[in-house]
């Protein structure tokens, strides 16, 4: 059921099974098995994940490849709200491990805000990552374009982008490299520095070997209407004409309620094993936060893992239901 | 484009990328993420694979929960179709390992058929499983229950058998063992072995303990209507009550064709490293043909992996893409 300020007081002394941290793509997923599973679940959402971001998601089977990516999350949620499963928007600000059981401190709403401790036996993070933005003054002009011909994943819309003058937005040296993955779809490639750090002269050279344009100062603005945008506009009034773009400027990653407990890290990521088990027994990794790819079915099939070695656990751990009526007669059964 | 009898010639000297073997979940992924990748695909399905049957796939995010299998292999076929990818009616019935390329005869056509040889860099097997069923003279006495609620897969369906009066349909002592998984979802299990196998004592001793009936005579037919099973007629007549089933009888594995190849195998399965590789470098892997739980939301994510470890290797082996133009204009930019 939805949970809310209202009614969360019902859940003060349940012990979930599992509470999945993030409602995106694998956090639905895992709450799809972990309800069909018969288990005991609770998804906790903040809200406006990077999936929720997504004007189009095209290359997931079984949707129209124009669904945005909020059909998705909806249609996630109605699938797992019809299963029982519990849903709270809110916030995870902490979570203490208490051996057997986790408490989970949320913060729920913006205002007049409460701050239950909700408790499950295993946890889930599938709070995912969001991505960096280029910081303009007026940020409204970014957001008219992200998601939309501004991209942010090249392995999603790479092929969107396939032989147009594309725009590189970077905030690192080494993420200029991407340029030399991105010219696999188109060689028409502009390098922008936004002025917030020095190229070195063998990656200046590397640029104009390739013919890639290097742009040095700050953005003023995107160009464009409709969400398509058509250029950018530089500090000093020059326009630079685009036909899409690509942000690749690293991106915050959702885990600072993980940081106090026993686990092993590789950078920002969770290193976990095959079934997405991190090296803390009881807590999960899906999607963004785990290693490899960062895609939408990965973090379904991830959520499909998880659940599935929670239920292997949980019901290994548990006496065999038996048919008692059955147990007196058997004998004239056999 | 779809190809067929009529068109095959028009790709008798091409070398696809990628060749993917089955259309299945896994398949159409892999083909959806190739074509994306601008790469050179083609989809062989021979038609009625192991997702065609499903009535109902309940666990798939963004999917309604109602939504047969057929429906999603068709939606696939269309987006995949939308992106250019070949698709290929026809069976696999041998492939060449060349060296360089992979040489693959198909059988097109189940009257006056041909049989093209078709070319590619990289193989994907994701031509699955299919389970086996009790054999009845009448097997459409079978199809009209199974896919229904005569389950063959506990993951997909353990939730709808809970707390019901469950046939558990075996053919061998160790698939038995089932009753002591699936007695998670309900206790009240009847063990058919259809007369196919000699029980030992110790299974017999602990399916009494358990409370699970055991009946050791062959099937006579499943009794019900409208593709709902409310029981089973065993062969002195008798008829036993119930309200659903689970066929654990194993599967038959597609993938005769691989049989000629040097290729790693587990028992029926493929090994593979974590982008679906096989032991060969140039053979991946998808789905129920590799180790591990055959689940869709498992097959779409194999078929991302498979499809972006091959656009791996083929843009890292080609020479980058020069903004040609802008060669000659650089030192005025720079």
């Amino acid at each position: 059921m939805k949970l809310s300020k209202k009614n969360i007081d019902l859940r003060s002394s349940h012990v979930y099974d599992a509470i999945v941290v993030g409602g995106g793509a694998g956090g639905l997923s895992a709450g799809i098995y972990l309800q069909r599973y018969r288990l005991s679940s609770l998804i906790i959402e903040k809200g406006r994940g990077r999936s929720f971001w997504m004007q189009n998601v095209t290359n997931y089977l079984g949707l129209e490849p124009e669904t945005p990516g909020r059909t998705l999350l909806q249609n996630g949620e109605k699938h797992y709200l019809e299963l029982d499963g519990d849903f709270l928007r809110g916030y995870v600000e902490e979570v203490i491990d208490e051996g057997e059981t986790f408490a989970i401190r949320v913060k729920v709403g913006k205002e007049n805000s409460i701050y239950p401790i909700l408790r499950c036996k295993y946890l889930i993070a599938a709070s995912g990552i969001i991505d960096h933005l280029p910081q303009l003054s007026d940020m409204q002009n970014v957001y008219d374009y992200a998601g939309y011909n501004l991209h942010v994943c090249m392995i999603c819309d790479g092929y969107e982008m396939a032989d147009k003058q594309c725009g590189l937005f970077v905030a690192t040296e080494s993420a200029i490299n991407t340029a030399f993955v991105l010219n696999w779809f188109t060689p028409y490639i502009s390098v922008f520095t936004q002025g917030l750090f020095t190229v070195s002269d063998a990656m200046r050279q590397k640029l104009k070997d390739h013919g890639y344009p290097l742009f040095e100062q700050p953005l003023k603005r995107f160009v464009g209407e409709n969400h398509l945008m058509s250029g950018v506009e530089l500090a000093d009034g020059t326009v630079v004409p685009l036909e899409t773009g690509l942000v690749a400027m690293g991106s915050r990653y959702h885990s600072d309620y993980l940081k106090g407990l026993d686990l092993e890290w590789k950078g920002n990521n969770l290193p976990t094993g095959e079934m997405c088990r991190t090296s803390h027994p009881r807590i999960f990794a899906l999607g963004d936060l785990k290693e490899g790819i960062n895609q939408v079915s990965i973090a379904v099939a991830d959520g499909t893992l998880a659940a599935t070695a929670i239920w292997r656990d949980i019901r290994r751990a548990s006496p065999p239901r038996i048919w008692e009526d059955n147990l007196q007669q058997y004998a004239s059964l056999s």
